[in-house]
């Protein structure tokens, strides 16, 4: 896994320098720093701000309008018993342990990837082979405790690198007891202490509080936006006036208690998050009916077989032949792949660093089937950032079964068919007394059950008289055959139901956003190297800068004129006035990512015309105030390139006036 | 105060009905209804998130657009620390007080003013006059526990209404202790159990957690958005390359954990808050160069001193004129009511709806100075929708002083000042040792002193050789002559340093939205009363239905193309193919507040015209597609109205089919 980045232009990508113009310039900064910092949580200043409302905006067209999807907006604040049935209170953990001496807490699989890399990196130096150094600048400047292991070159036999490869090709699908055997196996230990750290234990990521004066209701921050879409599944449906397939979306903050949040914006606490959920008839194969509209697209494919198997190479090839080949499970899943492919591409991502990478079985959240992300490539690495899960009919069963709602889509059918199948009849009357307080448990097992099931229940019954129950908090149970009748029967259907499957594709703007910064940044090589942030027009926070030459008082009038203008036009636009030189605030602005630039110089006081500026190639062209304004109307929307601007207006080569 | 809410055609608000079509349309819903709910937490809809989503679109243009205001996005989860500092976990609290019997537990200022209300509802009934219930409808329906007190006929004594009126004109100016002794005084008993409750206690109104896998930091959810642009003011003012005055804004949800929220969206636990910080030079005398703009626009004050007569009548004066006669304390404040009232227009809030109520002394925020709010009528009465508050140098100073970081703005002076003041000098070597533990508490409050304590100070000390010096959590303090000296002295200034002060206007985005409902609700008078939502063009969550005739297949290219056209021109656009009638799918877009509507129909087919229907009058024109949809855009983009396309393209008076 190559971890070396680049920029836009190909360069070295020098992350502590970046990382430095992001601070300097407000992008993001971290939350109360003033009173030392929380970690892992971060404002965006004003150009962030811009940004991720930005990228917001072309998701929302590019989703939700796109495909008429349902925005809804939920609570983050969630009772106890929604996360108890969605599964999250009992499976929403990582894997924690300590150091045994200092009570460092490490999150397992993190400490485990970091001690491998440390010697492979060792013994990289020791074949004197070039190392590239992944760690983060910033977090050593801020001495920020990160565990390093063997630093010195020591050189490994070429069977312990290949196994530590492996390892680390798939760390992402250990447990906590393979992590602590990892640990005991390759005796990894803490640098600080040299000790091995304690056996890996559970620790569930929901930030908790309780809600309400008398402190009984317990609550969670919601770790994902998905619960309240599922929640409001029936209401929506109907809202859709019965229509299926249907998606919902939404957008907001979600919480996760990480337990070691990375410095920048890769691993936080906070964080906002799109999602959508599109709901879908299990029995249609999960076709798509626009799936052809992206059926050629390619993409780099890392599939599970190919970590399993130690291995991290890509394979390229377009969504329709993956969906065709199995590589992708169906077409609804294929489709979003593909329209996430290009939603990145278009907010700027570098399409040469966007990979799909299949989640390995242990990997799964618990409500996923199947799971593909789309991965970034940033200099800490191949970064997920999107993810597209199959979550079956999970989540819709849990809730309807712990709720008796019916959360399903009722199908009126044209024919009526004919249904053969294994129907149970509980006998409620003798159930209850018999069983008590663990009918309820019997009961929904039973009615919950499986054909196959069913049909060895029956058998059970006819030759014992009695069926083994399996209830999950009681065990196996008997159940007699004066409680329970199974029979084969025939029906005619009329209308069917089903629970829906649900494909949903969930973005992690703060992740896409830092990705993008990366991909978007490169160095203008000169007398000084100056950073530029490339983002694409629609991005770009602020559109246009506006600068009088310098600050005599006949430039106001042209700035105030055309300011209201750009403002009309609903074009983002600043004023720089300080008394930095052009070249200068030019320079502050390429930083800023500032698409265009107009300067009002005493060429403007004439003839009232002024410069135009373009971000990229910082050429310039000079018409009068309205043609320019038409050009950054053009060149905003996307209907021009700077190219096409520049065959039609007069280039101007005068005063670009460098510091 | 009137409770008699109307609707936008001035009928009787029957708001019983109107909340019924928001909750069966799907604007807002309880979140997790299918597990009971929890008081106080909503979700929105489709279409209610469409309408918060223009509405703050509306905000940003209004204000941020508009001043160039710095938008930032701050943590939610905010370390104990800060709202330590902020004075939050200390006074950010409401009264609460308890039934002895049942534990019914009770807001103290709500009790008090429902029992009162009530009684003087049973006096008008004895006194047979007409009598409007205030009570929700919807409250009734779940059957939620609401206190009522001697609901039965009793009239009062003449003097005993007019106490029982004074006090609820100022029931937001007592605290816990007079809650208690009005409680007291008036014998107020809850219904149910007959018996007075509990002396109120303070009951803080944050949501708690705590942060991190080790569980030590305890941490709040932020109650309001404040304190992060606080925090961030020095470095939003070098993004700001220094020049003030100049506001931040931020969006976001805040928490607060409500003793008792009410049904609907008037009181929740989470909601969506658009904050401005503007930051000024209260030297400046807190002008502001826009002010002239707003001086003419005519509001309706009730300020502190009518209230504390016991009366509520407004005052309608102009704002200019408000700000001349010290109604309003200054043209900055002056200047956010007047562009809070335009905003208010500009989103459809009912002018005839809005006054501003100042805060009473004892009822301000503790960070507070002055404070106005906007409020809008409602069938709940006149409720708080957005705060305009002084802040003053409040927050900004005791986060400096907490964290030793300087929060203040440097001046260059063009002439260099004079200045005489009585300044300090502390002993720093001999005071620890002196103070000890305490030595920094009483350093800080030396230093933070004004120059009338330094004038006492420096007297005591010539006279006994000690000065005394009141340290909050010390009390007195002698400090004598060795440790401290205070002289009066002469120097120049180059450049000046102060802490701006704050005023800060504060948007409840869900009430808004909830009394624009209100607002925009009517009922359309025919065979059947049909219920309206009149948004504003730019409001209305989507703008255009389409609607084919019939499931005839030839209409399906008609309404793609159309619809593609009208996205690739971003205007919300829903397609209603259901089976219902036309009528009765203009019916249900009535009460979604969708602006317009298209038929495609047989004509359609012969010359590629269809209708435009507008919502409001239900008239329709007639016209090819490009035609109509220059019409559309038109009136959505605000250059025309409905008026003005009719008397422009042909009436259609066809088939206008009711059911």
């Amino acid at each position: 896994m190559s971890t070396t980045a680049t920029t836009l232009k190909g360069q070295p990508l020098d992350k502590a320098v970046l990382d430095s113009v992001l601070r300097r310039r407000m992008f993001y900064t971290p939350s109360f720093e003033i009173y030392g910092g929380v970690s892992g949580l971060y404002d965006y200043g004003p150009p962030g701000t811009a940004l991720q409302s930005n990228i917001l905006d072309v998701w929302r067209k590019h989703f939700v309008l796109e495909e008429d999807m349902l925005e809804v907006d939920c609570s983050v604040l969630t009772p106890h018993v929604v996360f108890k049935t969605s599964g999250h209170v009992d499976r929403f953990a990582d894997w924690m342990c300590k150091d045994p001496k200092f009570g460092d807490i490490l999150r397992a699989d993190h400490f485990v990837e970091e001690i491998l890399e440390a010697r492979l990196k060792g013994d990289k130096e020791a074949r004197g082979q070039k190392v590239e150094d992944k760690e983060d600048e910033d977090a050593k400047k801020k001495k920020k405790k990160k565990i390093k292991g063997a630093q010195e070159a020591v050189k490994l036999d070429d069977a312990v690198v290949k196994e530590y490869e492996e390892v680390l090709a798939q760390i992402d699908n250990y447990d906590g007891a393979q992590l602590g055997e990892l640990i005991r196996k390759y005796d990894l230990r803490h640098p600080r202490s040299g000790l091995q750290p304690t056996e890996p234990v559970a620790f569930n990521l929901m930030f908790q509080t309780s809600i309400g004066p008398s402190s009984n209701l317990a609550g969670y921050l919601r770790p994902e936006t998905a619960q309240g879409q599922f929640l409001n599944f029936a209401k929506l449906l109907e809202f859709n006036q019965g229509a299926m397939p249907f998606a919902s979306a939404s957008v907001g903050k979600s919480y996760r208690n990480e337990i070691s949040p990375r410095a920048g914006l890769l691993r936080v606490r906070e964080f906002l998050m799109a999602e959508i959920e599109h709901f879908v008839d299990p029995e249609s194969g999960k076709k798509h009916n626009r799936f052809s509209e992206v059926e050629n697209i390619e993409l780099d494919f890392l599939d599970r077989h190919t970590q399993l198997s130690g291995q991290t190479t890509t394979k390229r090839m377009a969504i329709g032949q993956a969906v065709k080949d199995g590589v992708v499970d169906n077409e609804t899943l294929g489709y979003f792949l593909a329209r996430i492919y290009l939603f990145l591409k278009k907010i700027g991502i570098d399409t040469r660093k966007i990979r799909f990478r299949q989640h390995m079985a242990n990997e799964m959240a618990h409500y996923a089937c199947d799971c593909w992300d789309a991965e970034l490539h940033t200099s800490s690495g191949w970064i997920e950032c999107v993810g597209c899960a199959d979550r079956s009919a999970y989540d819709l069963t849990v809730h309807s079964k712990q709720t008796d709602k019916p959360l399903l889509v009722r199908q009126r059918l044209d024919t009526p068919r004919t249904v053969q199948e294994w129907e149970v009849t509980v006998d409620k009357k003798k159930f209850g007394p018999f069983f008590k307080k663990d009918s309820k448990s019997v009961e929904t097992v039973i009615l919950a059950s499986t054909q196959e099931c069913r049909e060895a229940w029956a058998k059970e019954l006819e030759s014992s008289g009695k069926a083994n129950v399996d209830v999950p908090e009681l065990g196996k149970v008997e159940v007699s055959k004066d409680l329970l009748i199974i029979e084969f029967r025939t029906r005619q259907e009329h209308v069917r139901e089903y629970t829906p499957n649900v494909i949903e594709p969930s973005f992690g703007i703060g992740r896409i956003l830092y990705a993008l910064c990366e991909h978007a940044y490169w160095v203008r090589e000169g007398d000084e190297a100056r950073s530029v942030l490339s983002f694409p027009p629609a991005i770009a926070p602020t559109k246009v800068i506006m600068m009088p030459l310098s600050s005599n008082k006949d430039f106001v009038p042209h700035i105030t004129r055309l300011s209201q203008k750009l403002r009309a036009a609903q074009i983002s636009t600043r004023v720089d006035d300080s008394s930095a030189t052009i070249g200068k605030r030019y320079s502050r602005n390429d930083e800023l990512g500032t698409l265009l630039g107009i300067t009002v110089d005493f060429q403007t006081l004439k003839d009232s015309t002024v410069t135009l500026r373009d971000r990229d190639t910082t050429r310039q062209v000079r018409a009068d105030e309205d043609t320019i304004l038409t050009a950054i109307r053009e060149i905003v929307g996307g209907s021009k390139t700077w190219e096409d601007i520049e065959k039609e207006l007069p280039v101007f080569e005068g005063q670009e006036v460098e510091d």
